[in-house]
């Protein structure tokens, strides 16, 4: 793994992040504790998938930085509300995260929820203030990260998952909730690093599929972290998942079987991979996101 | 007050929010606790003032319904999403809304959070899937709605309102935080009701006064009713903002004054009224705006 990259794209993140929650806050009334709640929950830490993903696949197709800058924020910052909401008491109840005290432990769970809450809004904000994107794009942008977003995506998944504490999943189901709380917001995060390419209709279904076994590859490893690696080394706490009863591919295949179809999706996903390297959207190279796929199922926290 | 007129915006405007929910949620993977906590908590019930303004204003400027009607939708999820928030234990730990259990004591606090969540993307889905507005338009109603919603707009009130729990504020701090919290969606529903309007540059600053008059007038209201009308009248808790040790207007200046000061924005609303029926935009005509705000003052609920 390409660490320097990978930093570089944390550290541009994390600037955009933190410039467009100071562009779209009141600066004539600011609310100290909201500000800086938003800039906890999002700008400070955290790995950085999405935006890598999403960076990284329309450097590949050779597209504008600062219009895939914009892209890959307003996704991040949509991952950052869910994790906010996620963390509050009413639902995962969990006081640790990128080995911090969750916004909820550290501002108050009102804020938390009002943090959650203006995230989601800034994400929208930053595709339609965009100066990097036409008219039409910022509208499809907005469709595509809204519909994975929204009860077609990620919060039907946060949904099932709360209905599938204490009750065993089948694994069809599991697998579905996780394409839903975790694939729908990858695959739109390379849906949105392409959607400036005049191939973007062409390659859509590749980058879904990818985008799919990505998805899967990295919750079942994070299944497997959860048992496997202490909250020291994590940064969040270890066992939660089973602590709440929820279901989880350990759970239901073993930690083996586990690591076997982890290993699966992450070769279906390099094979996704093949087939875009020989279109001729692109120009670039896609080595880092071969290598992002890789890190996928190596990481330790 | 034409209550057949009211009736029937409100009746659209509930028709209009349930096939928006059913468009935007997973039919193949029913979440059924989700899919009836958003119907709940935005398709039934409510003045529907916001949207009441949004489609008097357009249709004085002669537009086109539907896009109207897309816009006024939108407002309302906004509104919704931030009744079902503001309701939860951790903020205004409210059990009553419209005569019914509010959305948590219903369904559950994860459920509710998640359909706030939710309610706030139908908003701004139902702007960009439209298919009555064009790609400019749609783009400015989501920059209006996203500001007036954000940290710039209704939830820098929200946040003012919890830090003004339990210490006393003086009248132009709360009138700032209502303007704020209540204020800006209220402007915002004008703002959509015109804009497409090609006048909508013109007469947006009349448009912002009278939004911010109406807001006022309505706040203060409120907070007459919290004082003088029982919770079974009402369907909301009364003296709740009393419990909390919120400042409001009748705290700060009795209630004989905040009838004076209500009365003086309405008033004003009347006057911002009035250019408005005299500007060349204005071909239909403005007497149920004017009948609403009268009606502002004169609600018992």
């Amino acid at each position: 793994m390409q660490q320097d990259k990978l930093l570089a794209i944390q550290d541009s993140v994390n600037r955009q992040l933190s410039q467009k929650i100071t562009q779209f806050s009141n600066e004539q009334i600011p609310v100290l504790a909201l500000t800086d709640a938003l800039h906890y929950a999002s700008a400070q830490g955290g790995k950085r998938l999405r935006p890598a993903l999403c960076l990284t696949m329309g450097e590949a197709l050779k597209l504008d930085h600062h219009a895939l800058l914009d892209c890959a924020s307003a996704i991040e910052f949509i991952h950052a509300y869910s994790l906010v909401h996620d963390d509050l008491p009413a639902m995962d109840n969990d006081t640790l995260r990128r080995g911090k005290p969750t916004c909820h432990v550290q501002f108050g769970e009102a804020t938390a929820i009002l943090a959650g809450d203006a995230l989601q809004g800034l994400a929208l904000q930053t595709l339609v203030e965009s100066t990097h994107l036409d008219a039409n794009q910022k509208i499809l942008a907005c469709q595509l990260l809204l519909d994975a977003a929204g009860p077609r995506g990620m919060i039907a998944g946060q949904m099932l998952d709360m209905l599938g504490e204490k009750t065993t999943l089948t694994l069809d189901q599991l697998t579905q909730l996780h394409q839903l709380k975790t694939g729908a917001l990858i695959t739109v995060s390379l849906l949105l690093g392409a959607l400036t390419s005049v191939y973007f209709d062409q390659i859509k279904p590749t980058l879904t599929s990818l985008g799919n076994h990505i998805g899967l590859a990295f919750q079942i490893h994070d299944d497997i972290l959860d048992i496997e690696v202490s909250t020291e080394q994590r940064g969040k706490t270890q066992g939660r998942d089973c602590e709440l009863g929820k279901s989880t591919y350990p759970s239901l295949l073993g930690l083996k079987e586990s690591k076997v179809m982890r290993d699966y999706h992450i070769a279906q996903a390099q094979a996704d991979l093949k087939q875009l390297v020989s279109h001729p959207a692109t120009t670039g190279d896609l080595d880092f996101l071969a290598e992002i796929i890789r890190f996928i199922g190596e990481r330790q926290h």
